[in-house]
Protein backbone atom coordinates (compact mmCIF):
# COMPACT_ATOMS: atom_id res chain seq x y z
CA UNK A 1 0.00 0.00 0.00
CA UNK A 2 1.05 3.43 -0.24
CA UNK A 3 0.88 6.08 1.75
CA UNK A 4 0.75 9.69 0.38
CA UNK A 5 3.30 11.94 1.33
CA UNK A 6 2.31 14.54 4.38
CA UNK A 7 -0.88 12.05 5.16
CA UNK A 8 -1.54 9.58 8.05
CA UNK A 9 -3.21 6.06 7.95
CA UNK A 10 -3.99 3.29 10.50
CA UNK A 11 -2.71 0.32 10.13
CA UNK A 12 -4.27 -2.62 12.19
CA UNK A 13 -2.13 -5.36 12.95
CA UNK A 14 -3.16 -9.07 14.95
CA UNK A 15 -0.76 -10.54 17.10
CA UNK A 16 1.87 -12.12 14.56
CA UNK A 17 1.46 -9.96 11.56
CA UNK A 18 4.22 -8.38 10.21
CA UNK A 19 4.22 -4.35 9.04
CA UNK A 20 6.91 -3.37 6.81
CA UNK A 21 7.35 0.12 6.34
CA UNK A 22 9.44 0.80 2.56
CA UNK A 23 11.21 4.14 2.88
CA UNK A 24 10.35 4.24 -1.33
CA UNK A 25 12.27 7.60 -1.90
CA UNK A 26 14.77 7.59 0.61
CA UNK A 27 15.10 10.08 3.26
CA UNK A 28 11.62 10.40 4.47
CA UNK A 29 10.65 10.01 8.25
CA UNK A 30 7.31 8.41 8.94
CA UNK A 31 5.85 9.15 12.92
CA UNK A 32 4.93 5.69 13.70
CA UNK A 33 2.33 5.15 17.14
CA UNK A 34 1.12 1.57 18.06
CA UNK A 35 -1.70 1.24 20.52
CA UNK A 36 -3.12 -1.81 22.31
CA UNK A 37 -6.34 -3.01 20.11
CA UNK A 38 -7.93 -3.52 23.70
CA UNK A 39 -7.21 -0.13 25.49
CA UNK A 40 -5.54 2.67 23.36
CA UNK A 41 -4.52 3.44 26.57
CA UNK A 42 -1.71 1.40 26.48
CA UNK A 43 0.47 2.78 23.60
CA UNK A 44 4.29 2.13 22.90
CA UNK A 45 6.22 4.24 25.33
CA UNK A 46 9.58 5.99 24.60
CA UNK A 47 10.67 6.27 28.05
CA UNK A 48 9.18 2.70 28.86
CA UNK A 49 11.43 1.34 25.69
CA UNK A 50 14.53 3.32 26.53
CA UNK A 51 14.21 1.82 30.13
CA UNK A 52 14.11 -1.52 28.89
CA UNK A 53 17.17 -1.74 26.84
CA UNK A 54 18.93 0.67 29.12
CA UNK A 55 20.01 2.77 25.70
CA UNK A 56 18.10 5.52 23.24
CA UNK A 57 18.46 3.16 20.44
CA UNK A 58 16.57 0.84 18.94
CA UNK A 59 17.74 -2.13 16.99
CA UNK A 60 16.77 -5.26 15.30
CA UNK A 61 15.88 -8.10 17.84
CA UNK A 62 14.19 -4.76 20.41
CA UNK A 63 11.09 -4.65 21.64
CA UNK A 64 9.49 -1.63 21.71
CA UNK A 65 7.62 -1.35 25.31
CA UNK A 66 4.25 0.00 26.04
CA UNK A 67 3.44 2.32 29.15
CA UNK A 68 3.02 -0.36 30.83
CA UNK A 69 6.04 -2.27 31.04
CA UNK A 70 4.44 -4.91 28.22
CA UNK A 71 6.29 -5.45 24.68
CA UNK A 72 3.75 -4.58 21.91
CA UNK A 73 5.96 -4.51 18.92
CA UNK A 74 9.44 -6.27 17.88
CA UNK A 75 11.71 -4.60 15.45
CA UNK A 76 12.82 -7.59 13.22
CA UNK A 77 14.37 -6.50 10.23
CA UNK A 78 15.88 -3.12 9.22
CA UNK A 79 17.67 -2.68 5.86
CA UNK A 80 18.70 1.46 6.72
CA UNK A 81 21.32 2.73 8.10
CA UNK A 82 19.90 2.33 12.01
CA UNK A 83 18.55 5.85 12.68
CA UNK A 84 15.41 5.97 14.20
CA UNK A 85 13.99 8.71 16.85
CA UNK A 86 12.06 8.28 19.66
CA UNK A 87 13.12 11.67 21.47
CA UNK A 88 11.29 14.73 18.78
CA UNK A 89 7.59 15.14 19.48
CA UNK A 90 5.23 14.85 16.72
CA UNK A 91 5.17 18.05 14.36
CA UNK A 92 2.07 20.08 14.98
CA UNK A 93 1.02 23.64 13.99
CA UNK A 94 2.02 25.19 17.09
CA UNK A 95 5.60 24.02 15.12
CA UNK A 96 4.86 25.45 11.86
CA UNK A 97 4.12 28.48 13.24
CA UNK A 98 7.12 28.77 14.96
CA UNK A 99 8.68 27.98 11.70
CA UNK A 100 6.91 30.96 9.95
CA UNK A 101 3.87 29.60 8.42
CA UNK A 102 0.48 31.54 9.23
CA UNK A 103 -2.46 29.43 7.10
CA UNK A 104 -2.83 25.71 8.12
CA UNK A 105 0.15 23.24 7.70
CA UNK A 106 -0.29 19.26 7.47
CA UNK A 107 1.43 18.31 10.41
CA UNK A 108 2.00 14.63 11.81
CA UNK A 109 0.03 15.79 14.94
CA UNK A 110 -3.39 16.11 13.07
CA UNK A 111 -2.33 13.18 10.99
CA UNK A 112 -2.77 10.79 13.78
CA UNK A 113 -6.17 12.22 15.04
CA UNK A 114 -7.48 12.37 11.70
CA UNK A 115 -6.15 8.80 11.06
CA UNK A 116 -7.76 7.11 14.06
CA UNK A 117 -11.01 9.19 13.51
CA UNK A 118 -11.19 7.60 9.64
CA UNK A 119 -10.58 4.32 11.56
CA UNK A 120 -13.19 4.69 14.41
CA UNK A 121 -10.89 3.94 16.79
CA UNK A 122 -11.05 5.78 19.76
CA UNK A 123 -7.89 8.11 20.13
CA UNK A 124 -5.61 8.65 23.40
CA UNK A 125 -6.57 12.15 25.04
CA UNK A 126 -3.40 13.52 23.76
CA UNK A 127 -0.93 12.69 20.74
CA UNK A 128 1.92 9.70 22.56
CA UNK A 129 5.47 10.53 21.31
CA UNK A 130 6.28 9.04 18.43
CA UNK A 131 8.68 6.71 17.13
CA UNK A 132 10.36 8.43 14.47
CA UNK A 133 11.59 5.83 11.85
CA UNK A 134 14.40 7.02 9.73
CA UNK A 135 14.67 9.83 11.59
CA UNK A 136 18.69 11.19 12.56
CA UNK A 137 19.00 13.18 15.77
CA UNK A 138 22.77 12.57 16.68
CA UNK A 139 23.56 13.45 20.30
CA UNK A 140 26.50 15.08 21.81
CA UNK A 141 28.31 13.98 24.82
CA UNK A 142 26.56 17.00 26.46
CA UNK A 143 23.45 16.16 25.24
CA UNK A 144 22.61 18.76 22.86
CA UNK A 145 21.15 17.10 19.55
CA UNK A 146 20.40 18.07 15.92
CA UNK A 147 17.96 16.84 13.44
CA UNK A 148 19.93 16.35 10.49
CA UNK A 149 18.85 15.01 6.57
CA UNK A 150 18.33 11.10 7.17
CA UNK A 151 20.80 8.75 6.15
CA UNK A 152 18.08 5.90 5.11
CA UNK A 153 18.26 5.28 1.17
CA UNK A 154 15.74 4.61 -1.46
CA UNK A 155 13.90 1.07 -0.60
CA UNK A 156 15.08 0.85 2.36
CA UNK A 157 12.81 -1.12 4.98
CA UNK A 158 11.81 -1.36 8.52
CA UNK A 159 9.86 -4.50 9.51
CA UNK A 160 8.25 -4.74 12.82
CA UNK A 161 6.11 -7.80 14.35
CA UNK A 162 3.17 -7.49 16.16
CA UNK A 163 3.40 -9.06 19.85
CA UNK A 164 -0.67 -8.68 20.36
CA UNK A 165 -3.34 -7.08 18.50
CA UNK A 166 -1.79 -3.24 17.97
CA UNK A 167 -3.26 -0.22 15.63
CA UNK A 168 -0.34 1.29 14.34
CA UNK A 169 -0.39 5.08 13.07
CA UNK A 170 1.86 5.61 10.20
CA UNK A 171 2.23 9.18 9.21
CA UNK A 172 4.67 10.74 6.08
CA UNK A 173 5.96 13.32 8.15
CA UNK A 174 5.14 16.82 5.81
CA UNK A 175 7.91 18.93 7.37
CA UNK A 176 9.25 20.98 4.54
CA UNK A 177 10.82 23.64 6.36
CA UNK A 178 13.43 21.76 8.53
CA UNK A 179 16.00 19.33 7.09
CA UNK A 180 14.16 16.55 8.92
CA UNK A 181 13.08 14.52 5.33
CA UNK A 182 16.35 15.69 3.76
CA UNK A 183 18.03 18.99 2.72
CA UNK A 184 15.74 19.17 -0.01
CA UNK A 185 13.01 19.80 2.18
CA UNK A 186 10.54 17.84 -0.28
CA UNK A 187 8.46 15.31 2.33
CA UNK A 188 7.34 12.29 -0.38
CA UNK A 189 5.32 9.16 0.18
CA UNK A 190 6.03 5.27 1.53
CA UNK A 191 4.95 2.12 1.02
CA UNK A 192 3.49 -0.52 3.75
CA UNK A 193 2.73 -3.82 3.51
CA UNK A 194 1.26 -6.43 6.12
CA UNK A 195 2.16 -9.69 6.08
CA UNK A 196 0.26 -12.19 7.79
CA UNK A 197 -2.54 -11.34 8.28
CA UNK A 198 -5.05 -13.48 9.54
CA UNK A 199 -8.12 -11.76 7.73
CA UNK B 1 5.87 21.84 53.87
CA UNK B 2 7.59 18.43 54.40
CA UNK B 3 6.86 15.82 51.80
CA UNK B 4 7.49 12.13 53.99
CA UNK B 5 9.04 9.50 51.84
CA UNK B 6 7.39 7.51 49.62
CA UNK B 7 4.29 9.63 49.24
CA UNK B 8 3.18 12.40 46.86
CA UNK B 9 1.49 15.18 46.67
CA UNK B 10 -0.39 18.40 44.78
CA UNK B 11 0.63 21.75 44.72
CA UNK B 12 -1.63 24.47 43.02
CA UNK B 13 0.38 27.28 41.77
CA UNK B 14 -0.88 30.34 40.39
CA UNK B 15 0.91 32.41 37.71
CA UNK B 16 3.96 34.10 39.13
CA UNK B 17 4.15 32.10 42.31
CA UNK B 18 7.40 29.82 43.18
CA UNK B 19 7.90 26.67 44.39
CA UNK B 20 10.73 25.93 45.79
CA UNK B 21 11.82 21.96 46.24
CA UNK B 22 14.62 20.91 48.54
CA UNK B 23 16.19 17.85 48.73
CA UNK B 24 16.10 17.81 52.84
CA UNK B 25 18.67 14.99 53.03
CA UNK B 26 20.51 14.79 49.56
CA UNK B 27 20.52 12.53 47.40
CA UNK B 28 16.59 11.53 47.17
CA UNK B 29 14.64 12.12 43.58
CA UNK B 30 11.58 13.86 42.61
CA UNK B 31 9.53 13.22 40.19
CA UNK B 32 7.39 16.23 39.15
CA UNK B 33 4.42 16.62 36.76
CA UNK B 34 2.92 20.20 36.30
CA UNK B 35 -0.30 19.87 34.46
CA UNK B 36 -2.10 22.99 32.80
CA UNK B 37 -4.86 24.11 35.84
CA UNK B 38 -7.32 25.48 33.06
CA UNK B 39 -6.62 21.81 31.28
CA UNK B 40 -4.90 18.65 32.57
CA UNK B 41 -4.63 17.30 29.80
CA UNK B 42 -2.04 19.86 28.69
CA UNK B 43 1.14 19.42 30.66
CA UNK B 44 5.24 19.24 31.31
CA UNK B 45 5.85 17.28 28.52
CA UNK B 46 9.95 16.37 28.33
CA UNK B 47 10.29 15.97 24.69
CA UNK B 48 8.96 19.19 23.65
CA UNK B 49 10.92 20.79 26.41
CA UNK B 50 14.01 19.10 25.02
CA UNK B 51 12.81 20.46 21.29
CA UNK B 52 12.47 23.37 22.25
CA UNK B 53 16.08 24.45 24.02
CA UNK B 54 18.00 21.24 21.53
CA UNK B 55 19.18 19.57 23.94
CA UNK B 56 18.27 16.21 26.87
CA UNK B 57 19.44 18.62 29.73
CA UNK B 58 17.79 21.74 31.63
CA UNK B 59 19.57 24.70 33.25
CA UNK B 60 18.67 27.47 35.48
CA UNK B 61 16.41 29.57 33.03
CA UNK B 62 15.17 27.14 31.10
CA UNK B 63 11.54 27.14 30.45
CA UNK B 64 9.44 23.97 30.73
CA UNK B 65 7.31 23.15 27.71
CA UNK B 66 3.51 21.75 27.42
CA UNK B 67 2.88 19.53 24.92
CA UNK B 68 1.47 22.28 23.10
CA UNK B 69 4.92 23.74 23.22
CA UNK B 70 3.82 26.76 25.75
CA UNK B 71 6.06 27.44 28.98
CA UNK B 72 4.22 26.18 31.81
CA UNK B 73 7.41 26.41 34.18
CA UNK B 74 10.75 27.97 34.37
CA UNK B 75 13.42 26.91 36.42
CA UNK B 76 15.20 29.18 38.08
CA UNK B 77 17.28 28.54 40.78
CA UNK B 78 19.47 25.23 41.69
CA UNK B 79 21.77 24.92 44.13
CA UNK B 80 22.38 20.97 43.33
CA UNK B 81 25.07 20.34 40.63
CA UNK B 82 22.31 20.37 38.01
CA UNK B 83 20.90 16.81 37.16
CA UNK B 84 17.57 16.17 36.77
CA UNK B 85 16.39 13.68 34.10
CA UNK B 86 13.07 13.52 32.02
CA UNK B 87 14.12 10.33 30.36
CA UNK B 88 12.99 7.78 32.73
CA UNK B 89 9.38 6.69 33.33
CA UNK B 90 8.22 6.97 36.79
CA UNK B 91 8.15 3.46 38.43
CA UNK B 92 4.98 1.62 38.85
CA UNK B 93 4.30 -1.61 40.61
CA UNK B 94 5.27 -3.27 36.65
CA UNK B 95 8.67 -2.69 37.61
CA UNK B 96 8.92 -3.52 41.28
CA UNK B 97 7.49 -6.68 39.82
CA UNK B 98 10.46 -6.69 37.62
CA UNK B 99 12.60 -6.19 40.39
CA UNK B 100 11.13 -9.31 42.53
CA UNK B 101 8.63 -7.35 44.78
CA UNK B 102 5.17 -10.12 45.41
CA UNK B 103 3.25 -7.58 47.10
CA UNK B 104 2.06 -4.02 46.98
CA UNK B 105 5.08 -1.44 46.80
CA UNK B 106 5.03 2.06 46.73
CA UNK B 107 5.20 3.95 43.53
CA UNK B 108 5.54 7.00 41.58
CA UNK B 109 2.82 6.05 39.26
CA UNK B 110 0.01 5.36 41.80
CA UNK B 111 1.36 8.41 43.91
CA UNK B 112 0.25 10.63 40.53
CA UNK B 113 -2.74 9.14 40.58
CA UNK B 114 -3.14 9.15 44.26
CA UNK B 115 -2.67 13.06 44.73
CA UNK B 116 -4.66 13.84 42.06
CA UNK B 117 -7.70 12.18 43.38
CA UNK B 118 -7.10 13.87 46.85
CA UNK B 119 -6.96 17.09 45.60
CA UNK B 120 -10.00 16.72 43.73
CA UNK B 121 -8.39 17.69 40.13
CA UNK B 122 -8.98 15.81 36.92
CA UNK B 123 -6.25 13.14 36.47
CA UNK B 124 -4.91 12.69 32.63
CA UNK B 125 -5.52 9.16 31.23
CA UNK B 126 -2.05 8.32 32.01
CA UNK B 127 1.12 9.51 33.86
CA UNK B 128 2.80 12.01 31.58
CA UNK B 129 6.89 11.26 31.88
CA UNK B 130 7.72 13.27 34.71
CA UNK B 131 10.76 15.49 35.66
CA UNK B 132 12.73 13.33 37.98
CA UNK B 133 14.63 16.55 39.96
CA UNK B 134 17.75 15.96 41.24
CA UNK B 135 18.00 11.89 39.40
CA UNK B 136 21.70 11.37 38.11
CA UNK B 137 20.90 9.22 34.67
CA UNK B 138 24.54 9.85 32.46
CA UNK B 139 24.45 9.31 29.07
CA UNK B 140 27.63 7.48 26.98
CA UNK B 141 27.86 9.13 23.29
CA UNK B 142 26.43 5.31 22.01
CA UNK B 143 23.12 6.31 23.67
CA UNK B 144 23.55 4.05 26.51
CA UNK B 145 22.20 5.38 30.47
CA UNK B 146 22.58 4.11 34.03
CA UNK B 147 20.42 5.34 36.78
CA UNK B 148 23.22 6.61 39.57
CA UNK B 149 23.67 7.75 42.87
CA UNK B 150 22.24 11.50 42.91
CA UNK B 151 25.04 14.38 43.46
CA UNK B 152 22.53 16.43 45.10
CA UNK B 153 23.32 17.22 48.77
CA UNK B 154 21.59 18.08 52.08
CA UNK B 155 19.49 21.14 51.55
CA UNK B 156 20.34 21.62 48.14
CA UNK B 157 17.01 22.99 46.36
CA UNK B 158 15.43 24.14 43.15
CA UNK B 159 13.37 26.70 42.47
CA UNK B 160 10.35 26.72 39.76
CA UNK B 161 8.49 29.57 38.51
CA UNK B 162 5.03 29.11 38.05
CA UNK B 163 4.06 31.16 34.23
CA UNK B 164 0.67 30.15 34.28
CA UNK B 165 -1.70 28.22 36.66
CA UNK B 166 -0.46 25.02 37.47
CA UNK B 167 -1.49 21.76 39.51
CA UNK B 168 2.31 20.26 40.60
CA UNK B 169 2.49 16.99 41.43
CA UNK B 170 5.85 15.92 43.21
CA UNK B 171 6.55 12.21 44.82
CA UNK B 172 9.40 11.65 46.62
CA UNK B 173 10.45 8.51 44.60
CA UNK B 174 9.95 5.08 46.88
CA UNK B 175 12.72 3.52 44.84
CA UNK B 176 14.69 1.01 47.64
CA UNK B 177 15.86 -1.58 45.52
CA UNK B 178 18.11 0.61 43.01
CA UNK B 179 20.44 3.28 43.73
CA UNK B 180 18.05 6.10 42.29
CA UNK B 181 18.05 7.51 45.45
CA UNK B 182 21.41 6.46 46.42
CA UNK B 183 23.63 3.61 47.25
CA UNK B 184 22.31 3.20 50.61
CA UNK B 185 18.59 2.56 48.73
CA UNK B 186 16.93 4.43 51.46
CA UNK B 187 14.52 6.78 50.37
CA UNK B 188 13.77 10.22 52.41
CA UNK B 189 11.19 12.91 52.84
CA UNK B 190 12.04 16.41 50.98
CA UNK B 191 10.22 19.47 51.61
CA UNK B 192 8.53 21.87 49.81
CA UNK B 193 7.68 25.75 49.89
CA UNK B 194 4.98 27.83 47.74
CA UNK B 195 6.56 31.80 47.84
CA UNK B 196 4.27 34.51 46.66
CA UNK B 197 1.08 32.74 46.85
CA UNK B 198 -1.83 35.15 46.33
CA UNK B 199 -4.32 33.36 49.21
Amino acid sequence: MELAARTGTTVELSAGDELVVTNTHGRQVVDTWALSAEKPTRFLSAPHTWMHHGRLTIRVGDSLMDNTRRPLLSMIEDSSPGDHDMLIPSCDLARYRQLGVEGYHDNCHDNFFEALAAAGVEAPQFVPQPLNLFMRVPITPDGAFSIDSPLARPADHVRLAALEDVVVVLSACPQDLAPTNGVGRTPTGVAYEVIGRRA
